[in-house]
């Protein structure tokens, strides 16, 4: 039988003195496997991945598990607390404006000095040694500093740290209106096609800030230094944003199809010790990261959202129209729009009513099969 | 071939200076029947009204009309146009928190005054002589008063000074994450079977602020006071909030159907001369507004909505289960929710995440069939 | 040696699960003297009540204290700890709208059940029933409702049961940016020149769901309906809203000086025994409700406050000056503000940026002198 | 006299097709001065800078001119009316997050192209050929583009396309509640002088999204790399932000002071043909870029400001002290912060009332004397 463990984080402050929580949830495996770290909500209002974290545990209990596995739902508190009308705020801190995903930290100067200074060649020395100065910068962040860090950089480091101890990182994630897609390094196609998720973005070694990115960059960066000095060496470590569908939405059910979806992707890392888990046989799509592009809107108004998630949609046939009253009778009042190559949507804004340069949609354009 | 008279009203200023406006659309009838008021997006978020008033001017275009019809899109454009992230922050004034759909003027006192001085017991000449009247009092509101008018009273005088002029008036809402429904006045019920609308609320004659108060409680009002004094008069103005399901959608083609609903009321009062809209044949519900419960959360949590909108909900049957991660392992991580009697759920909160006292759910408690 | 006992509310579960929590500072007396409740930051960015409690508590630990005193900090956590961009958006409910301080509890169809069913003209008795009914009340709307309760309604419920249990209530709030002033009951104004607070607004007993109203308005009504029985009754209970002075603004200093003020209240009534707090010799003056009056912004624009607090303001002396260079070359780009008759200005907007119909200036319009 | 001509810029399209416009003012010099392009306002509620165009129109009207100048108040309307309870949220676009001010355009890599296919080493004619490429560019940014622009980037381009045309450039902001302050490149200190402003922030060649950068970048870089090739180049741009103050402030009479101030520096440059202004004697501080730190707090708490802006404050003396009421009796109800070397505040935190990690103060950590 699997044991849990439950501990909990300080994650912040609010002005009347609350201090703010996070539970972490922790299962020791048999040490046979690579080790794990999942988390969900860190912008506010995309809080499916608690439940695909409830779901896991509830599977997770009854399984044999060979790696560590840590699992942190509500990852932000201060997002997903924070309501402006009904709806949660939650992709940036409300004070500042900064996106709450593209704090996490990465020095990449720091590789060229590890590589020179390397003693050994072995793979599992280097490794030990690598993620000591992973968890070194970050201890230094979180370290007295009179200056001070910033909300955000409190959580994302100390989420982070955690992040760091692990072999495999699922950062659980969902679009505004949305289907469901993967954000996957490169180099880390071939498991894509292990989770139930029809279309996937490859994603560069160039870090903006984000989770995933901090967790793969820097060991990207080490393989390719590596590699051009000639030291023979295996990238294992994987890090994926797993957009789970629409923000503001909790279904169990739907959150069951998605953790086994996710322990499918576990099972063939042997993270737990079982065959029970088949990806499902789908077509799968990608498309480079370059060529995931946002649609903005060319005017202001009121949108009816047309094209379908996932569907190939040809040039010229219509993403959205574009209600306009205000031109009616004297203008025209409804603007279809549309683009002029083929593109597959995958995601639309979160609302009806948008200002002249708002994000409609995000599409694959230069799409092809995952293989 | 009808002809649609279109012009602009000015709705409040902005601190850069930019002037807000709302086109107003105008339908002079033969005169052979009664004169219609339609406005939508009094509220921010509740866009789709406008979709409906785009497909009625597609259809009257091509009626023979005999009432005078106005329609007033985007009658709030500071409400529609407030986005906090992004989502339009639409129901209040985002500077006071006061309910843009409670700002109307009506003063009841007026009334006694009214049958008082009453110089015929003409209903024709009653009805011009209290129309008169209660355009006075707008008018008396709009003119210059040195203390000035706040964002929403000048806003809402401005759209009660036209529907005042008319014998029918709509006020296009939507709920939140909603089913169709319509807020009706008690002795109006017999109009509510025009609609294609499955649940409707009977609300008594008390003034809360609303538009639909606001242009029937006056002459709900009087006919009572008249009756009381022995005079003759037959009570013909009727007012319907008309919610047409969820906000921050657009659907055109929905849009195309809510129409031809609101066509089948209008071509039974007369409005416009046709006989091709038929109401469709569906068991209508009613409730009180008194039984017409909001149900509140007793704890903060993350929400999957469980009952389905418009189906009886049994005695102890879950509306809802919230799940709280932090309570799992040490508590209890899902929480049902019921209700101890039968219930017809018509909406539910907009997001997944509420504080502790978040309204849930509104449902029919004690709902009958309409007949 | 003052004994301060501290205890903690639970005030709010958040969507994390988060629970929010207030301290209750509660100090015996010796039963000599009346019982007092204090609190603070009902509204969230109305601080500085949380530094005056601070500064009371320094001062009450070194006094002789007569009759219990109940001090309560934070009292609306939810509103503390709401930000929008740099701000506290405190006023009202983010999700609602409501006013948080308009969500108190009073029932005044009780009072005449109350006085009819009196078993005792004792003033004593009467005083310990008619507390009992108002504090069985309150438990009835916390008690389990399966409808459930507002946010709102929990914490100001939990919060009346307090105030209800003490013969003076003072609520610490402050304007937006304002001058110090004192809403009293009109049947109080004995009391006012107790406080070193230059103006008073002189309320009537109508409800309006405020912390003051909920706490004098039934005792005056009380008094009021055995005054027409020909009950001998004194009415000694009072509430006061102290509006400190500015929002957003923590200054320890000044809070000394208020702390000192509301001991000289608290010295007058007996609260404390002492006699080294003496009022200050101000000239103070008072208006009505019905006189103190909102100016409403005649257009958009950013606006040069020119007024000054306190002091008389001629009629035609502009109360600002409202720039719009939108209108710079071919309009006017500046717009002087005045009123016909004199008036004392008591606090403005917060912000330079106004909407038309943005509330700009509260001021007495029919000001006499307080004696 | 001075002709100043008005036209009018379109800004963004709103939900409900409301159209914001931008006043733009333009004075045609004489053509022997360098020209300028002043803007004010990009963040919404950093007002005052409309002020001071106002009141340098005002002057400038009766001046004599030798270079044109260019003015824009309210030059980003869509922050300037967006309101979130009573305050302006204009920092950040409010559905994106994304920082107005860090939206502006600039291609380092384009440099270098620019200077291996130079065919004269003509300053004026490198002026000429360079800014053709800068404005080429933005029109390529703003001519149709099928996925469109973001709404912070359609503003930002429209002004920068001015801005390009200038020789020099003043972006007016304001801090949150902050002293004067002048943001200013390295290389044009000896400008600095000429401003009233007593602290001034020297920033290096790094472009950070900026309109100052966005201006000022192009220019160095092109005179660093000219000058690595030998070719003589005067660097001759000059782009500023200018700190006027606090937010969400009007004062017309403080516009009058920093308006004569700005020219005070428009003279110098021989922009105006005048010799009334004269900068004022004051000891100016500067600070590096890198020196220029923000506090953050240790703590979430309700924060009483102590430390004066513009003094040096000593090691160890309190920024500030951090009132947490929720820990009297049992901890610390006050903490006082403090660094450990000398700095002199510049600006603070808008609100009392901060979580941990907001920015609380921000200050020249190693300042030295400009002269």
């Amino acid at each position: 039988m699997t044991i849990i463990k439950k501990s909990v984080l300080s994650m912040g402050e609010m002005a009347s003195g609350a201090k703010l929580t996070v539970p972490v949830y922790f299962i020791k495996g048999t040490g046979d496997g690579p080790s794990v770290y999942i988390q969900a909500n860190m912008h506010g209002a995309e809080v499916q991945g608690n439940a695909v974290i409830y779901q896991l545990l509830e599977q997770l209990k009854r399984l044999s598990i060979n790696g560590d596995i840590t699992l942190v739902p509500y990852a932000n508190p201060v997002g997903a607390n924070h309501k402006n009308g009904e709806y949660t705020l939650g992709r940036f801190d409300p004070i500042t404006g900064v996106n709450w995903n593209r704090m996490y930290h990465y020095d990449e100067s720091q590789i060229d000095r590890f590589v020179e200074t390397l003693t050994s060649e072995d793979q599992v020395e280097i490794d030990l040694q690598f993620q000591a100065l992973l968890l070194d910068g970050i201890a230094q962040k979180l370290d007295h500093n009179q200056y001070g860090l910033t909300t955000g950089q409190r959580i994302a480091y100390q989420l982070q740290k955690m992040a760091h101890q692990a072999d495999l990182v699922l950062d659980l994630h969902t679009g505004p209106i949305s289907s469901k897609h993967l954000y996957c390094p490169e180099y880390a196609q071939g498991s894509a096609s292990y989770f139930d998720i029809e279309h996937t973005i490859l994603i560069p070694d160039s870090f903006d800030g984000a989770m995933d990115e901090a967790t793969f960059c820097p060991w990207w960066h080490l393989s390719k230094k590596l590699a051009s000095r000639g030291i023979n060496y295996q990238l294992r470590r994987e890090s994926f944003t797993v957009e789970l569908g629409s923000q503001e939405l909790i279904d169990l059910d739907v959150a069951a199809q998605d953790a086994k979806s996710i322990l499918s992707y576990l099972q063939y890392k042997n993270v737990i010790d079982s065959c029970e888990f088949t990806p499902k046989e789908i077509t799968r799509y990608a498309c480079y990261l370059k060529d995931y592009k946002a649609f903005y809107s060319p005017m202001g108004g009121m949108v009816d959202y047309l094209a379908t998630f996932g569907d190939v949609l040809k040039a010229g046939e219509p993403l959205a129209r574009i209600l306009r009253m205000d031109n009616y009778g004297d203008g025209d009042a409804l603007h279809y729009i549309s683009l002029d190559h083929d593109v597959i949507p995958i995601l639309h804004f979160a609302s009806a009513s948008v200002n002249q340069g708002t994000e409609l949609y995000k599409v694959f354009s230069k799409y092809f099969e995952l293989t």
